[in-house]
């Protein structure tokens, strides 16, 4: 009797990770023999420990078909952390019972950095309490931060919308800035490493061309320097576009959304980072300024997710089912760059072991001398990540996005408690 | 021999006003025997009392023709509004002057409300200083507050961008709601009407779908209710999504944006009007919030332009070159919807001294009765706006926009100064 599967969905979701459960569920059906029904933890890991599963055997070809083109996360996701096994033991018991009573054999997590840590940890259940359970990980996040593959699925979307969004407001001020707006300000995520903001960059592709200035968490913000680089372009260019990174900070790590007053009430004042960018430029440069805050849209942007990052997206999900079928265990896809300048790729895998609890940070050769730009080498890695168009179908000017009808498994045991 | 036209852009530009501008160059090179070059003022009409001419006649068919897929104000744009003729007659003489030096006979404006206002005492050279000019207003604004006009040609995309965006971002939450986030506030302009914000609740296309909440400039906010009304959603689907036009105000027409406090410093407070609505309900309900600022992105994003609104653009600039070779003056060509269930327009005109100065408004049945969506009509009248879609073409996976020679028209006039 073949075992059933389950998969979840953990952290902050893209335009392109139902394009990976697309990939596992597509997958897993071609293999009856093998694999039951693929269950999906409703809101990721909590799924599996309240026993609160997702039968997707009952949706239709085409529904899971347009998982492929429909963003967010389609059996909702969670931010919840397994603690360690030791201190927690209750919570891997649950696991394990939730599994034994649903017939689960098999363990797909997608998701970041913790994920890959929770499917460490769930992997070693096997040899702990001697439950053997296959288990694999799936990469996935917009932070671009997970070691070993070459970028992570989701991030390439993200990077899409940042540079093609940079560059249409681009071309708005550069129309306005003789008698309107001067500095136009683009907040984008990234509150540890600048891949994000370093994508923005990708909207220039002449030397002076709009964005002028990019603020990554990475380099200490260095206000002097960045007044007068402001300064200096709005009179050369007549205006001047900034990308900023949510995580931009002084040399003492202090946050610049963070950094600045309280209002009359002993509140923490309004507004991000860009809030705080725009009104310090209009206090010292006294410069008219508008500034969009991106924040959601960037990673549900799938209208213009990226051909290369929904294609790697679908092939981790797949990838995932084909390593379990080859009796693989506690490892994770991952995406390996061709050598060539041809991009070409292909999907290898690693253990999870070495995965787990490891963050991949933006290298400092991919950031130009003055701390205000990409380099040639980071828009040679960044630049076949945006590329291909993939467009979702529309009706009536919307796009067509799937809501599955997530029907429960009925449940077998007594309710579960996380603490 | 044919008289030379002049065509400029107006107010803030939007993702198809140069999809007009092809319109207008494009018919005009089809009647070399009647209208000689265009030319185009740098930055509006402050080009023509600076002499600041670009010719385009010397850009390719290729480049005119990339036009209509490309966003921005191609010539620049200004914020200015020609005062009254009495008392700055000088600067309405300057206009003869460049006009005569230039040997210009046709005057194409294309903006919003101030700029057939402008376009209207233009067409009353003739009469008052004696030369003979053919006037057209061409329609363009993001605001949707011309009259006559069933809608204004860039407001169509704008709206499918915020319909669009709004449905992704409502995905991404819902995907999130069951451990992070609750509320998500989408900020979208309009500073007194709320044509906009109206558009973001084409997103819902069933009853109780997201947006749940829109507030309009039109509805005195009011925040008992609207908290109300954010807790109940919360409470029911889990989270909750609210569109919030920039122009948000309460009773006594104080703006949203405004009403807070100032920092330690006596600066007014940062951030729009998402930053203070999510700290109102931050505070009085303590729910997690995320927010964004759309800001120019919305009104440049070509790549999510209605297929619809590109084609009216289009048309409006042809027309108004049809309507100056038909002996027309002082007109501005309008779209008119056709009666009965599927959606059709032609172009008719309307005369500049009825549209200059007056504002459309959005209609009562529009907004529902609780003041929180849009109605059946609304979505009626919306719908067909944002149907179509008309992607640019894109080069390493970025849109291919087109950057002019906008080469200049050698100066024949002494420098002259606006006061």
């Amino acid at each position: 009797m073949a075992k059933n599967a389950f998969y979840a969905q953990s952290g902050g979701v893209t335009a392109v990770i139902n394009a990976t459960a697309c990939g596992v569920i597509e997958t897993a059906r071609q293999f009856p023999e093998k694999i039951g029904k693929v269950f999906a933890g409703a809101n990721g890991i909590l799924g599996a420990l309240h026993e609160d599963l997702v039968d997707t055997s009952i949706e239709s070809k085409d529904s899971i078909a347009a998982l492929r083109h429909t963003p967010g996360g389609a059996f909702g996701s969670c931010r919840y952390k397994m603690k360690d096994f030791d201190s927690h033991r209750a919570e891997y018991e649950r696991l394990i019972e939730v599994f034994k009573a649903h017939d689960i054999g098999y363990f797909f997590y997608n998701g970041g950095g913790d994920s890959s840590d929770t499917a460490y940890k769930v992997s070693q259940l096997s040899e702990k309490l001697g439950y053997e359970i296959c288990c694999i990980g799936i990469p996935k996040t917009v932070d671009n931060d997970l070691p070993f593959t070459d970028n992570s699925p989701g991030f390439g979307s993200v990077a899409k919308y940042v540079a093609v969004s940079t560059k249409e407001a681009s071309m708005d001020i550069a129309s306005m800035c003789e008698t309107s707006t001067k500095v136009f300000i683009m907040e984008v995520m990234g509150r540890h490493a600048g891949w994000i903001a370093a994508a923005g960059g990708l909207a220039a592709t002449q030397a002076g061309d709009p964005p002028h200035i990019i603020i990554f968490p990475e380099v200490p913000f260095n206000k002097p320097a960045f007044l007068e680089k402001v300064k200096q372009t709005t009179v050369e260019k007549g205006y001047c576009v900034i990308v900023i990174s949510e995580g931009a900070q002084y040399t003492d790590g202090t946050f610049l959304a963070d950094a600045g007053s309280k209002d009359a009430f002993g509140h923490t004042q309004l507004g991000g980072v860009a809030a705080t960018l725009a009104q310090m430029i209009k206090k010292e440069l006294g410069l008219k300024y508008h500034y969009a805050v991106a924040d959601y849209l960037q990673r549900s942007a799938r209208h213009i997710a990226s051909g290369t990052d929904l294609e790697q997206a679908y092939a981790v999900g797949k990838a995932a089912v084909e390593l379990a079928l080859a009796g693989k265990n506690a490892v994770m896809p991952i995406i390996v760059r061709e050598p060539g300048t041809h991009y070409a790729w292909h999907i290898e895998d690693v253990a999870l072991s070495k995965v787990a609890n490891v963050e991949k940070k933006m290298p400092k050769e991919f950031i130009s001398a003055d701390g205000f730009h990409i380099t040639a080498a980071a828009r040679a890695y960044l630049s076949p990540l945006i590329q291909g168009e993939a467009y979702p179908p529309y009706e009536n000017g919307i796009p067509q996005y799937v809501q599955l009808q997530n029907q429960r498994v009925e449940k077998k045991l007594p309710p579960f408690t996380t603490k």
